[in-house]
């Protein structure tokens, strides 16, 4: 087997075959970065929960990349005045989601990869094509300049959001494909940790600047800095002052961070220097279909779904995709074309739906968590999931700490989120609510959930 | 200046260009249709209407393309037991649109082409990469396997459905790109002309064998015979018996075509055969934006939006580009940035609509024209038409007929359609309709109309 990207799924995926003993060999683009700091141009931090966590654990990785994660236990909302307040994501300190490095869980991955599938992986190798009836692909050394190709039984693509994979795909009669960018970018930013190496803001919770239509977010690292994220319209027609064009000019950046984000700017003494040799980011989703062709390619991870960051589930689907796909071999061995039907079948309503998912939660980290009415239905959710468990389950834990497929999650979601409105209408206190009527409304429009075992 | 692609479009702007005054070589990735019979598996026969014959008028080339064009004044419906019906397309005999051969059209504009730059064609030349930087777009001539770049001032590429500069522009950040396949592919096929040489069906018409969820259509062609389309869906799944992949099995075309078009079947003797050696072809939109980057490309026709062919508005959509883009040049001179941007700003809804308005027009063809409350909805626009002639205009008219933008079209169409739903309900007789009440409905939903002279 050729596994084409060594990133966060490639590595993984590569130790879900040696566990089967299939061999599969691994080719990356870039140079190894164990020995170099290129980061790619990707974020910085990622937030790995549930399907991720299934995923690491089913290969026996979890408990080394647990050492690199910090839980984050719900949002830390700054307001302009700098009054803080918290919003748990779970049902308690049980459940959490985790903060990692990308570079460190990558280069982690990688060793594991090494060690346990005993093959190097072999980097600087760019792909430049896919002989598909003969089974052939082709590589770029960009070191060397030396052009390769190799035999494979089969190609799994594990690229990213703009795979060479993906583009040979282009070719194929009937291959649907979609990217589409945001109007939004992003900037990178670090608060540096304290002079005793200490946090300066709370350890262990997602920050969040909510501001409306843009936001900043911070995640923390381990040594003790955060990883700040600047999310703004690109254009000043859509944003005004408060657009990525708009801060182009020097002299107004530290005037928004102080109308905006007076509490962030005073931990960021070197913002400016920061703000202006930092590259700026794009937003992109990726849809597309199929993802396989016949016995010989099925696309995997960012390749085949890219979506934005707002759920923090771009990772945690691309593992999933890699136990279902693990499952499918189980099922039917390595009979490829088999597998790979089953497997896009399988995953493509479910990444379809994260990608919505993650567009609807923009708004959410944005907007609505400053929201009093959002605020109030959230406690409503919270009442009718105490009161019904294995029915009213939040669209958030149904992501993020289940396994529920994405779909459901995205259809359950919606009927949850109607009954929200219905019962938060006319009122701002859980004891006006006739809760006997809710539960009725509830068990009309939901049946029971059936939950894969974590 | 270079053109990427000497089709339709790239053909006809190298003469706008030429007429200017603007020197602009034309590379063309297949060999020269001239002198050899490569279709390239693109459609046989297209619909060349007003917006089209603007563009060839505007450069002088009208006349020489009128010789070689057919005109038909409206459907010619086949029902499943033979009997005929005509549906006009426009008020009376003025108005039609015109059969003509994509491959003669596309000589003819290549000669007309060259003999007016006196420049020649350069064939056999792949596009494999554009500097934007640099402004230098490499080629590989496929027949002598050399590689050469040209510098130029500007690129505009007009290289069709599967555009390799579009390819380019897909590493640019923030290049929005969908395309969507069909579930339907299609057949050509040759109803051929009388042992007289004359036309064995209606020769100024275009043929509907309207079936619901599929059709076969046919165009006159100069020499007598008829260019036929089967469209279908691909799947068994989709389509149960009327699926190509049903038909793929031998023993059924001809119990298909018994059951669906017994009246075609008698004119095609060599059914079995041209069916099973003639390629199946698929049906794909194209969208994407921007169309431009900075002064240095710009996409043109197909390659910035291929559309299905359902309106018969593919090649005109992609002469009006080259018309807007010559009034722009007449503006701005050849300030490449600002005639892009203006461009890709006036033209994108409108090929939007025009997509849209080609999807609609499937479901019209295969099923409405059949359906008598259609039918019905057809007189009470006619007579709309007469009361309010610069008010109402047929949908099909606004699109065929004149050079009302697109968007336009698509979204006054809508508004008359919610009209005729109105005036249609409950009756079958034009004679139960309260005329002033109808008058009074178009003058409160639908303005006056600018119509752009043709």
């Amino acid at each position: 087997m050729v596994i084409v990207g060594a990133g966060l799924a490639g590595s993984l995926l590569s130790v879900y075959f040696a566990k089967r003993g299939i061999e599969a060999d691994v080719y990356e683009r870039r140079p190894d970065m164990r020995k170099s700091d290129a980061g790619g141009g990707k974020s910085i931090n990622l937030a790995l929960s549930t399907r991720g966590i299934h995923a690491l654990k089913e290969v026996g990785l979890y408990d080394e990349i647990r050492k690199i994660s910090i839980p984050m236990y719900g949002r830390k909302l700054h307001a302009p005045d700098g009054t803080l307040s918290f919003q748990r994501y779970g049902k308690d300190d049980t459940e959490y989601i985790n903060a990692v490095s990308r570079a460190e869980l990558n280069r982690s991955l990688m060793d594991l990869s090494e060690s346990i599938t005993g093959r190097k992986i072999r980097f600087n190798s760019r792909c430049t094509g896919i002989d598909f009836a003969g089974k052939v692909v082709s590589f770029t050394d960009d070191q060397t300049g030396e052009n390769f190709s190799v035999e494979a039984e089969a190609v799994i693509a594990t690229d990213g959001a703009t795979s060479a994979v993906r583009m040979e795909m282009m070719k194929i009669p009937r291959f649907n494909f979609a990217q589409v960018y945001e109007n939004y970018g992003y900037k990178e930013l670090t608060i540096p940790s304290g002079s005793d190496g200490g946090f300066l803001m709370e350890k262990n919770a997602l920050h969040i600047w909510p501001r409306g239509s843009y936001m900043l977010i911070a995640l923390p690292n381990l040594e003790g800095s955060f990883t700040c994220t600047l999310f703004l319209p690109f254009d000043k027609v859509l944003g005004g002052e408060n657009s990525l064009e708009h801060l182009e000019e020097r002299n107004n950046l530290i005037p928004f961070f102080e109308r905006n984000f007076p509490d962030a700017l005073a931990l960021m003494p070197d913002l400016e220097e920061q703000y202006y040799s930092h590259p700026t980011g794009t937003l992109m989703t990726v849809k597309c279909y199929p993802w396989t062709f016949g016995d010989v390619v099925t696309l995997l991870g960012d390749s085949a779904h890219a979506i934005v960051p707002f759920f923090g589930q771009g990772m945690n689907a691309a593992f999933e995709d890699c136990t279902v796909l693990n499952e499918l071999i189980g099922v039917h061995g390595a009979e490829w074309k088999k597998v790979f039907a089953e497997y896009q079948a399988i995953r493509k309503p479910n990444t379809d739906a994260i990608a919505d998912l993650a567009q609807e939660n923009f708004i959410e980290m944005r907007d609505l968590v400053a929201d009093p009415r959002f605020q109030f239905k959230k406690k409503i959710e919270a009442e009718l999931f105490k009161r019904h468990p294995d029915i009213f389950i939040p669209k958030y834990s149904m992501v993020t700490f289940l396994r529920v497929p994405y779909s459901e999650a995205l259809k359950r979601g919606k009927i949850q989120e109607s009954i929200l409105d219905k019962l938060s209408e006319g009122t701002h206190a859980l004891e006006e609510i006739d809760w006997s009527n809710a539960s009725a409304l509830v068990e009309q429009s939901l049946t029971k959930m059936e939950i894969p075992k974590n």
